[in-house]
């Protein structure tokens, strides 16, 4: 190691001030910020391309702490930098309520925070979709407006996460060279040596995937410059495998489990702080290294500047604009309803999966942005339209992504790429397979992303492949996560109502839920409103009818019959098509009341378990749909035998009567 | 490739069956049974130990079809060695249903079916599950009871999602030596080839951790015969890549994705067939064929009859008998009880994670079979107890598997621990990371195990943490999940009182929601009952109370505070804990009713969201709890920040008086 003692100065001040967050909170991980000073000092001040005077300039390196629980680290390096909101007071108030200094680093709460991180792996995925959004847009815009690298700092928690391997084959897969992942190899977890539970050799793990990799000491910062510049060279993502000693200059607790994710104790932090040549008080950094880490942090302003000039001399440059303020196209929302006009005339009897492709041909045409894919059931998912050629890694322009069998992958993928801006990702699975995503799904929500997840084969309707792929408890479990939406189209107009309001939504992500079997069209008068948007909807009968029926998706033609057999027997019914339980929660208490009106019987229909459909049925209310796992049979066999049909629904209805 | 004709022969009748069951059901995967035929010939006829007449034989060795869309190669092959209830009429009505041979093998549905699979991955964590158990039972029974091997087969899938490197990497460090995965390497998914998504060198993968290897044509029957036997040789897990052919023998569709999942059709079927020299008609095979499988099938008959004696001779005898039949041992309940009444006397004021580990400290002492571990979380989870040493490469005979951060990993295992039979599992990880375990839970559930999953910190009780830490919906959504027990114990008596019910329940998988703060004994009066077995009970108060209050862990002291505020407002009310909303919901209507009374006012309190709750809430109920994520602070600020306090219950109450 030799460094410097400047270079140690600029990163003690990142030490020091960790320490004494975490001392300060009581609470934290000290371990990271201490054994990873030396890489941030290094690629923040000399490295890495942004400018804390314009937190989102658009073509500016993206940095994920994967690691998230080290968020010292970064909050340190923020307040360094010189980001306005990045004050001392934020970080003396780490960890607090209401701090932008949470306990891991969350979304929105500060500048220069690209993704929110805690969950191990996830970062790795983020920086994956991160980086194909730049190759993307790098294809589209040209290298002079975009041209960017991302850089992630994942601990051995994160590589041990299945996460990590989905979005290390992927990237390499697709030869992302704008792409380097740090590990911070400190051979320590939570609960003691890395060996205890790993012997993995993650440079040929690297490797096996098509990794680029660098071994260095992650104290000299010497090395870490020349790795870090080396990796940018590479026609292939880059691992630099970066030794540390977590904890690094604690006395007796660096290299240890102790030092993770607990307070030094003021005896450790005084001998941490004299073993480094720490002599300023708490919180205190002395104004040469305050100032040269300022000087750092103003490094990039001309680069922006002349940047500036490249995008204003552009002829893209509204289009780009339009991208990155993440603005829909003029004319959309006439398109959708263009479109919805000619399937009430037409009357098409498809698939809502179907349906949701027919709608992305219209909406792929006039908007450029989307960024399809599948998880390996293009298929099944009818997730591409005659615009999506494949994202490969010789044709970077492709607006498809072939994810492979790596759901997860896939949705931390996209929340990169949603992140990173520009581009709007939606992305493909059987709605069963939403339990494995649902981590990066969670997170989608967390970070008010516009994600868009296309969820097919959404109930038993999926028929023979039986109960691991049907979902069941789903619907429930997707509508329990906060800030989701979580759409259940009933025919091709809902489909494309949703898929309009999925696109619209600028602060949360959503589930699309799609049927495998064919439904009719149901809305066969055209509206200009697009009803799905209110969440629930009279669809038929009348105000004052004695049943009312609430209905989603595929069961909605059913509620039909339902209340066609209801009126043979004399007894009015509504039937109520449910797209989404959360924007209807939304709406006027007015209007909700006239919805639910005062029915003396109410009946829910749904392919899936009942849970989330207590609120809207109340005490006397009855469910028809399922009340555990599914099976392997015929649709039409399933729907008799899990009885979810008109005639259940009759049953429901006059029990209450 | 240097097939006899009888090899030829054998491989050609899972080939006959598996391409005639799929044409008739119109439905299924022919692609793998046809590619991996020979394969199964040479396991199932040569090498593997089973016997049809003792499917439980618990020696046997253990297969497990990964890849589960292949299942027509299992059920095929389940016919042809002659297992009694896996009939032609079985084969004959696939993927038809109530019939044994679903879409998907089905835990339990027939003999020799060793795990549920489909949902892609699982089978490699299951198998490493296994071959845990087997080490471990065999350091602790000894090798003349406890000698058997794990084979698994993967496709491409299963090598992708993220799950298999969690399992893989676990297998390697800890030298299961008698594993050996058989990687179907047919370069085919189902939107086409794998290069189109992957690019990984798979052996190179596998030696980075720690794997042998070896790599056949899985065509060449008497390659696959020593690649199997020598895999049985090697000190480490064994991945054998064997290049197959998906739809070997159709001859225009084999080795594309056009066979992988979906009919042949009669002409490609009759061409297959003609290609393959099958003569014979379809679900027939001809006797001498047949009569060769079932003289495979009995081929172990005297290992079996070898080992029966000697187990018979053991003194072990009646401990191996007790464990395998999943018994639990006499003197369990009575040690619980006096636990419990320990409890009651003392009054402990600990967190409920606390009193899980005291709890598995009297539990271990007396219940040898459990096999615990974390996601390294040990210090967090409390997971451990003395008995507890680490189950490590060196030291099968360790009772604590150190799992890794790899939640998903741990599950899958656990389903693979428990459906071996001997040992019950449980693990722990953070409340919040059950998403990331999610899948494997589920099949925990679907497939009737005995899985007890130790999730701690379940709520903002976790604090400085923060949002990406604490669950906030996680307690709906994973009561919505059929079949799982839900628990949420409120002080120490109580977790006893669900570890015990958890340990008890020998066809569900539990969840133990745990906080992380302290709370005090609510139990005060010692009852011999479980009263958590009735999932509700009247903890305080009087039956023809006002209100009502529901609560669960952390907030049931919350809620006798609100009970006692209220009562200074000359207000009655009574608490009514609900450690597992399952179980109440299975008591009796007589029961029920009188837990919920009808008290003028009903609250529930839950730190959690609210969707579980309407149903026991109905029209009139208000909910305490969390509406949104959580946020980073310490616990007593977030407590009253989201207004889950003492007094909210009274508003919430009186607002309805």
């Amino acid at each position: 190691m030799t460094n410097t003692a400047q270079q140690n100065d600029l990163a003690n001040a990142i030490r020091s001030l960790s320490m004494d967050a975490v001392e300060k909170a009581n609470s934290g991980h000290p371990g990271l910020p201490m054994g990873c000073a030396d890489i941030a000092t290094v690629l923040f001040t000399k490295v890495m391309k942004f400018d804390p005077a314009d937190s989102k300039w658009a073509d500016r390196d993206r940095f994920v702490l994967s690691a998230g629980h080290g968020s010292m680290l970064l909050y340190s390096s923020l307040y360094l930098l010189g980001y306005e909101d990045m004050t001392i007071e934020q970080v003396k108030n780490f960890r607090q309520l209401g701090s932008k200094t949470a306990g891991h680093p969350e979304y929105g709460y500060a500048q220069g925070i690209e993704t929110t991180t805690g969950p191990l792996g996830q970062g790795v995925g983020n920086a994956v979709g991160m980086a194909i959004a730049e190759a993307k847009l790098a294809a589209e815009f040209g290298s002079d407006i975009v041209d960017h690298h991302t850089w992630c700092l994942a601990g051995d928690g994160c590589l041990m996460e299945g996460i990590s391997q989905e979005a290390i084959a992927l990237a390499g897969h697709l030869k992302l060279h704008k792409l380097t992942l740090i590990w911070d190899n400190n051979n320590i977890t939570i609960d003691g040596a890395v060996s205890n539970s790993d012997s993995t050799d993650q440079i040929a793990r690297f490797k096996a995937s098509g990794w680029n990799t660098i071994e260095i000491d992650g104290h000299d910062q010497a090395a870490i410059e020349k790795a870090l510049l080396d990796s940018k060279k590479s026609d292939k993502p880059t691992l630099i495998a970066a030794k540390t000693t977590i904890g690094f200059g604690a006395p007796k607790k660096a290299g240890t489990n102790k030092v993770h994710g607990s307070p030094l104790g003021a005896e450790e932090l005084a001998g941490a702080k004299a073993a480094l040549g720490i002599t300023y008080p708490a919180f205190e950094v002395p104004a040469d290294t305050l100032e040269a880490w300022r000087a750092a942090g103003r490094r990039s302003q001309n680069v922006r500047g002349e940047w500036q000039s490249r995008l204003a001399a552009s002829a893209s440059k509204a289009e780009f604009e339009r991208r990155t303020a993440g603005e829909l196209p003029a004319g959309f929302a006439n398109a959708i309803n263009d479109y919805k006009q000619k399937l009430s005339a037409e009357l098409p009897k498809v698939a809502s999966r179907k349906a949701s492709q027919m709608a992305l041909e219209v909406i792929n045409a006039i908007v450029p942005e989307t960024q399809g894919g599948s998880a390996d059931l293009t298929g099944s998912n009818l997730t591409n339209t005659k615009e999506t050629l494949p994202f490969q890694a010789d044709n970077y322009s492709g607006r498809y992504m072939m994810y492979g069998i790596r759901e997860q992958g896939m949705a931390a993928a996209m929340n990169g790429i949603a992140l990173h801006g520009g581009l709007i990702p939606y992305g493909g699975t059987f709605m069963c397979f939403t339990d494995y995503a649902r981590p990066a799904i969670r997170l989608s929500a967390l970070m008010h992303q516009r994600v868009i997840y296309v969820m097919t084969h959404d109930s038993i309707g999926l028929g023979e492949d039986g109960p691991t792929h049907q979902p069941v408890e789903h619907m429930s479990a997707l509508r329990a996560i906060p800030n989701l939406l979580v759409f259940r189209p009933a025919d091709a107009v809902e489909t494309a109502e949703c898929w309009q309001l999925a696109l619209e939504s600028d602060s949360a992500p959503s589930i699309l839920a799609l049927s495998r079997q064919n439904l009719p069209t149901v809305r066969t008068q055209h509206t200009t409103e697009n009803l799905s948007a209110k969440g629930a909807y009279t669809l038929a009968g009348e105000l004052d009818a004695e049943v009312i029926i609430f209905a989603t998706g595929s069961e909605v033609a059913i509620a039909l019959d339902g209340m066609k057999l209801l009126a043979e027997k004399g007894i009015s019914a509504r039937v109520v098509s449910v797209p989404s339980m959360e924007l209807f929660a939304k709406q006027s208490d007015a209007y909700r009341a006239e919805v639910l009106g005062n029915a003396k019987a109410r009946v829910a229909i749904e392919a899936g378990t009942e849970m989330s459909w207590n609120k809207l049925l109340g005490d006397k209310g009855r469910f028809v749909g399922m009340h555990g796992f599914g099976a392997s049979g015929p649709i039409e066999e399933l729907y008799e035998h899990f009885n979810i049909t008109a005639k259940a629904v009759v049953e429901a209805a006059t029990a209450q009567l």
